[in-house]
C-alpha cells in the first residue's frame, strides 16, 4: 500500500515509521509549505497530489479542511481533533465518489470499549457506575476526552445521570443518578479507561489499557489497509466492518 | 410476596433470611418429610402444597424432578445445579400454564458478564483471550463452572479454540487459537472472573467479582419478584428482562 | 476463650456471632443500662463485672471512658473510633498492671497495607503517587479514614506532599508533589484501598480489598487471642506480634 | 557521560537512542569484531577501549567473560544473562579497584516489587500466596524469570512453599503450603507480576507493571548515572542506595 501523509507532526512521524515497519511505502508528505526535517517527498500544491492509495491525515482542522477543499482523488482516513461537524460535511461531500473514514480516536480498542459500554449499561440499570482514567503527568485536560465519550454514552442511555468530580467537598452519600468521574495522573502511562459497575454483593469492571502511543498510528494503518477495498461511502469504526 | 422454598439446605437458608430482610413473607418449606431445624411450616405432601407467590428451588436435581412431577399451581424459580436436561424438559411441560424460570447460576452480575463476552469476542477477532477466575481456597474443582461457560462462549464464537491449563511444560509460544485457562485458589475469594483480550499494544479486561454468596440468593428473589407479573412461559435470564 | 463485649451495636453482634462460630464462650454484655435484645446476661455496673479472659469495645468514646474509669481487671480491646489521644491516655493507666491493645481499625491487613506503603514509599521517591478508595453508596465521609491515614503516612515520608482531590477544575499539569485522592462510590462495596506508583515507563500498585465487614470483628477476635497471653502493657499493631 | 557499549544487539541499539535522548554521549561499541550497521566508532582490541565514563554491556556471557579478562579501567554496568556466579566472580576481582554493577533484570521496579514482597511475605504468614505474571505471545518460557524470582525469595521465607503450576488436573482443595504460578501470554503486553495475599475476607495484591522494554535500557542509564560517582567495590540494585 502506497501511503500519502497530510502533516508532519509526532503521529504522523509515528505512522511513518509503523508503515514502513509493516512493509507500506510513503509516496510522500501533503504540507502547505516545504519543511526542513522531512525525509519524504514533499507535496505543497493539493490539487496535484501524486499517486497513492491512501492518505492518512494526523494534522489539525486548517490543513484538513485545506486538504478537503482541494480536488483530491484518495481514500482517505482523516484523524484530526476538533471543527468535527464542519470537516464532517465537507468529508461527506467527498464520499459521494471516494471511501472516506473520520475518527477522532484512531484506537480500535477505546472505539469498542464504548460499544461494551453502551450494550452493558442498559443491562445493568440497577447498578451504579463510576469511571476512571489513567494517564501521564504532563497531560492538562482532566478527564481524558475518551472519557467524556465514554460519560456522553451513558448519558444518552441513562438521561438524569449527573457526573460528580469532587466528593471531597460533600458530606452526603451517593446520589443514584451520580456518575463519579476520577481522573489519576502519574509517571508515563499511556492510557487506560475504566467503566465500574457497582451492585449488590457483585461488580462488573470493563477496562481499557494502551500501552503506547503506536496504537493510534497502527489504528489508522489498520483502518487504511480496509478502506482502499472499500465503496465510495462516509465510514466511521462502526461501518467499517472487522473482518 | 409470599415465598414457598423448595428445600432448607444453606443457599435456602439464606434465601430466607434475606427474603425476610426484603419484607417479603415465607410460607413454609416443601421437603420430602420432617426435618428438625426448619422454623418455618413444613409440607411433604407435594400435590397439596400451601398457597404463596412463588416457589423458588435451591434443592438437588431428585428434589427438583419430584415437585416437578406434582400437580403444582406456583410460578417456580429452578436453580438446581445438575440435570439441566430432564428438569428443563419437565419445566416446559409446566410452562404451558405457568411462568417458570431456570438458571444453574442465580447471579444476574455472572449472566451479564456471559452476554457482554459473547457481545465482545466477535469484535476483538484478532485479539488472544485468556481466562482467570479466582475462589476460595475450599473449592475442590477447578476451573469453576462458571469459567467453563465463559469458555464454552467463546468456544461457541472461535470454534478452533483450544483451551490451554499448563503453560509451564511447554517450551513455545502461545498459539493463536490457545485460550489461557488460570484457577486462583486463596483465602475466602467469594468468586472473580475475567476475560483478557490482549492486542497490539492495547487490552481489553472484562471482570465479574461477587462480593458475598447472597448474590445468588437475592438473584432468586430478585427473579421471583419479576416472575410473579409474567404470563406463562419458559424463562430464563436471557427472556426475563430488565425492567 | 471467654469474652465480655462493651456495647452491643452492630459491630459487638457480629463480634458475638463469630465468637460462637469459632468456638468461644460469650461472658455477656457490659452496657450502661438494660436493653431489650440482648441474648447474653447484662452488667451495668462497670466495678463488678464479671469473670471473663478478655474484653472487646466495638462502642463509642463515652462509653469506653466509663469503663476506664472503672475498677476493671481484664485484658482489653478497644475500637472505638473518636476522642483518640484522651482514650490512649487512660488506657496507658491500665497498662501497667493489664495487657491493653488499641486500634481505630482492627483489619489486620489494612494495618500491613500501611506498612508495605511505608516501607515502599521512600524506595520510589521518583515516582508519582496516586490514592484511591472505593466503597459502598451509603458511606457519607469521602475520602475514607483509612485512605487518610495511609495519605497521612506518605506525608510523614514526602514531606512536601499536597493532596489533588479535584483536577476537574484544573487546566494544568501534575505538580510533582500532588498526591491524587480519588474516592469511588457504588453498591455495596465493602472497602478497597489503593497506592498506585507510577515511574518512567512502569507502575507499582500495592491494593487491600476487604469483603466482608466479619474483618473487623474476625479482627478483634484474633488480637484478643494474642493478647490474653501477653504481659501487661500498651500494645497497638506494630508491637502484638504476628505468630 | 560519555558511555562506551559492551555489544550492539537489541538493548544496547535502545540504550543508545535513549541515552542520546538523555543527553549522554556515545564512546562507541566495544565489539569482537567489526561490524556493519553501527554508527559509533567500534573498538576491537578490549585492552585499548577508548577514554569514557562509563562502560553498559547488555550483550551475552561470552562477550563479558572477555571483557573482564581485559585489562580494563571503567566503571561496569553489567547486564548480562547467564553465568552468573562465574562472571559475578570475574566482577569481584575487577571491584577491588572499579566501582561495578551487576543485575539481570535492569528495572528498577521489579527490584522494587521483590523487596515489598520480601518485606510482606512474614507479615502475612496465614495468607495463601498466588503469583501471576502476564507478557506477549512471543515469549517462549513460563514462568517468566521474573515470576520465578519472585517465587523463590518466597521460598526462602515459606520453607515449606511448594508451586502449583495446574489445578486443573487435580480435584482437591488447595494445600495451605501450594503456591500458584499463572502465566498469561496475550499480545505484546511487555510484562506485569502480581503477588496476592489471600486471607479470611481480606485480599492483599502487589503488582508491577512494565510498559516498554524501555525500562530496562534507561534502568542501565539510571544505575550508570549513579555508579561514575561511588567508590571501587561491586554493587546490585541492594547496595547501590536511591538518592
Amino acid at each position: 500500500m502506497k501511503i500519502l501523509l497530510l502533516g508532519y507532526g509526532a503521529m504522523n512521524k509515528r505512522v511513518a515509521r509503523l508503515a514502513e515497519e509493516r512493509g507500506h511505502e510513503l509516496a510522500g508528505v501533503a504540507l502547505k509549505k516545504e519543511k526542513g526535517d522531512v525525509p519524504y517527498p514533499i507535496f505543497t500544491d493539493f490539487n496535484k497530489l501524486p499517486d497513492a492509495d491512501v492518505l492518512i491525515d494526523f494534522s489539525h482542522p486548517d490543513l484538513t479542511k485545506h486538504l478537503l477543499e482541494a480536488d483530491v482523488n484518495l481514500p482517505l482516513v482523516i484523524a484530526t481533533t476538533g471543527e468535527k461537524e464542519v470537516i464532517v460535511n465537507m468529508m461527506e461531500e467527498k464520499s459521494r465518489y471516494l471511501p472516506t473514514f473520520y475518527s477522532a480516536n484512531m484506537s480500535y480498542g477505546v472505539h469498542i470499549l464504548k460499544q461494551i459500554v453502551e450494550f452493558a449499561t442498559p443491562l445493568l440499570n440497577s447498578y451504579d457506575i463510576e469511571l476512571t482514567e489513567r494517564h501521564h503527568n504532563k497531560k492538562v485536560d482532566a478527564p481524558s476526552g475518551t472519557l467524556v465519550k465514554l460519560y456522553d454514552a451513558i448519558k444518552g442511555i441513562r438521561e438524569n445521570a449527573e457526573p460528580m468530580y469532587n466528593r471531597h467537598t460533600y458530606d452526603e452519600k451517593r446520589k443514584e443518578n451520580e456518575i463519579g468521574i476520577h481522573s489519576l495522573r502519574g509517571g508515563t502511562i499511556v492510557g487506560e479507561h475504566e467503566a465500574l459497575y457497582a451492585g449488590h454483593d457483585e461488580v462488573i469492571t470493563i477496562q481499557h489499557k494502551a500501552q503506547s502511543k503506536d496504537i493510534f498510528a497502527n489504528g489508522a494503518i489498520d483502518v487504511a489497509e480496509k478502506l482502499i477495498n472499500k465503496e465510495h461511502g462516509f465510514y466511521t469504526y462502526t461501518n467499517l466492518g472487522d473482518e
